[in-house]
């Protein structure tokens, strides 16, 4: 049984959480810097960004969280620290001061950073605010999740309750997204705790299994960030018998993963970049799991529909198109597509051809902010299911002039 | 000697061309149905759309020219004819037609259409106005351009004057644009006339060699049209030895076909929809051409790219970024990168890292409408050139309500 619960990534026994101004950024009513805290040493897993292009934060976690432990994060946004001189140097830096402010080791932090690249991240201010950052902690998940936040406009919190072994575990986490939004790795920023009892070399199984199906699953705009990663801490304090193999009890573990990954990648897609609308594309009846992500992908990528999905046109000529050139091999003149919504489900083209419908109804049901468009191959029985948003003058307004 | 001139299709020996408004569009200004006509057979080669969703015209037209002959184009805006009951009988119906009415053979007819994917063809306009459309037949190339066009919101048209074998040659096109392009083969409609005597088989050579380095490396939104073809008609009437292998008089024919298909990719993507400049992105010094074309291509179609040029926001950070993703081998710490326009070259990156330079000469270049940005990966001696334009508003308002 995997029950909804507040709390994010504070929702765990032993982590707390805050995030403060540290004046990273000019405009002091946004938080800049954010920590995350777990009393005990965890076992972490990571996942990073596929780009070429890395951000120090990157290379510097990935090598202190090589030993499969870390007790803390710190995060900044309003500069990735990517593309400039000195970086690695800043993000060790950003370690030694919160492993100093926290009695902790600097080989036990994960840094990460968001914002632009190319520009000199600027210690100062973050050294004069650790006595704070560290004051701010407690059960401010919230409030941590605005510091990373950078073009988001809402929060994007989820956290769930779960039995491993008789004992109950928690696991919470929070996610920054919202361009530069890809399916090529994690995507994105988010941080994961769990109070669960899980080795290390299971937690990454765990992680690096869930993003195939969720992270990977998520298209804001197709560019895929320099500075994306996703963090797994679990530092055992449910007291459940650690996970170490595969058995029932990680599937559990998989499942309340599972759970707050799927409402973080929901959170993500429909706050992305300029969006009105959550946009789901659902394959089904393909031929194997590769052809139905190959094409749910590739519409929830299209500019065409998502700018279709805004004008709340049901245009699914550009449905077909975006089949069309996803390179997945499949029959063109056996698939059938509906859009549905919470005003109901409507058919607009039955193998590969359209049909009459409704346009009244149609608009009805696209004018909702969260769409459905439904595609049934009908050659096999694999699905898949990615997340997306409209394209809208507010994307171009935002992301035109995103430096000043 | 390659000499610009006027004429479009129109400006080869025995080509004449027009267009008129036949019905198939609601609003009587816009013509909708286009003609080019060969006094000769002509040796007849063409590309199609890579997608796999292929418009009912290009299977009609490819069987067709299949004897590697044509002596007429017959194309009409604003129905795609694709995805519909019976495509391929109306396709075969509009070849007829023009046969009949021209005098010709109905197997010597390229037909293309373009427009709204998913709705029946109706032939009924079509067929009532072949005699008028035969009658708008002359020196019309403008006329058949816009009969052709569907967002795009200028005609776009070259022509060349060039010699092979001391005779004097014409070679000149028209293009349709402008959104669902990308670079994954022929993503448009083109047509191009010539006069100079150039067999079927080495036609087919130049026009498949041709557009690896120019309609191939065009892209407005990403998305890969079901209906695109580019199409090359030679009637040999400027009597010059007829071209059956490479050689001289091939490298002469190569270069003005390259010289009409640069200008017409160039005016692609400064009339891409919504766009308010034109981008080119000059890749050099790279390791192969293989690594210069996807870095160029991954650079033109990111949108926070777009959208920065949009905003004359000079975010190198993006072009680097979007170089990371590409999946080409490149050597981020040898990058450098500068913008430059009608008002000078400016850089901004050395060695993958930022450096100082003037916002405010960034933006005097950046306002202008022909910008470019020079990618040098100082790692050998490929080069590749790509073609785009911003993300704007306007890209959004066309295509978030086409169809009504």
């Amino acid at each position: 049984m995997i029950k909804v619960i507040d709390g994010g990534v504070c929702a765990a026994k032993g982590f707390t959480a805050g995030g403060i101004h540290a004046g990273i950024r000019k405009n002091k009513a946004k938080k800049d810097l954010a920590l995350i805290v777990s009393e005990k040493k965890a076992n972490t897993a990571a996942v990073y960004t596929t780009n070429l292009v890395k951000g120090a934060p990157l290379i510097v976690t990935k090598n202190n969280i090589s030993d499969g432990f870390a007790q803390a994060i710190i995060c900044n946004s309003g500069n990735a620290n990517t593309c400039n001189l000195g970086g690695e140097e800043i993000a060790e830096k950003m370690c030694q001061l919160t492993a100093e402010t926290l009695g902790i080791d600097a080989k036990d932090v994960v840094v990460a950073s968001t914002g632009v690249i190319g520009q000199p991240l600027d210690i100062e201010p973050i050294e004069k605010s650790m006595q704070s950052l560290k004051d701010s902690l407690g059960n401010n998940s919230t409030e941590c999740n605005r510091a990373i936040m950078t073009t988001d406009t809402v929060e994007k919190q989820a956290a769930v309750e779960f039995t491993v072994g008789q004992k109950v575990c928690h696991l919470g986490g929070i996610a920054k997204g919202s361009g530069m939004i890809h399916p090529d790795m994690a995507t994105m920023l988010v941080f994961i705790t769990t109070d669960a009892a899980v080795s290390s070399e299971m937690l990454q199984k765990a992680l690096s299994s869930d993003i195939q199906s969720t992270f990977n699953m998520v298209s804001v705009d197709g560019d895929t960030s320099t500075n994306d990663m996703v963090v797994v801490m679990a530092n055992g304090m449910a007291e459940n018998a650690e996970i170490t193999a595969e058995g029932e009890d990680f599937s559990e573990f998989m499942k309340a993963l599972n759970s707050v990954t799927v409402s973080l990648c929901r959170m993500i897609a429909g706050d992305g970049e300029g969006a009105t609308k959550l946009l789901e594309c659902k394959v089904s009846a393909a031929a194997d799991e590769k052809t139905a992500k190959t094409v749910a992908k590739s519409v929830i990528c299209s500019s065409l529909f998502k700018a279709a999905m805004f004008g709340a046109d049901a245009n699914w000529g550009r449905v077909l198109c975006a089949i069309g050139y996803s390179k997945a091999d499949v029959d063109v003149n056996k698939i059938d597509v509906s859009f549905s919504s919470a005003k109901g489900e409507l058919a607009v083209c039955k193998n590969g051809r359209g049909i009459d419908f409704s346009e009244e109804k149609a608009k009805e049901i696209l004018l909702e902010k969260e769409i459905t468009v439904n595609i049934v191959l009908n050659s096999g029985e694999a699905e898949a299911t990615a997340w997306g948003c409209d394209l809208t003058y507010d994307y171009v307004k935002i992301n035109g002039d995103y430096r000043t």
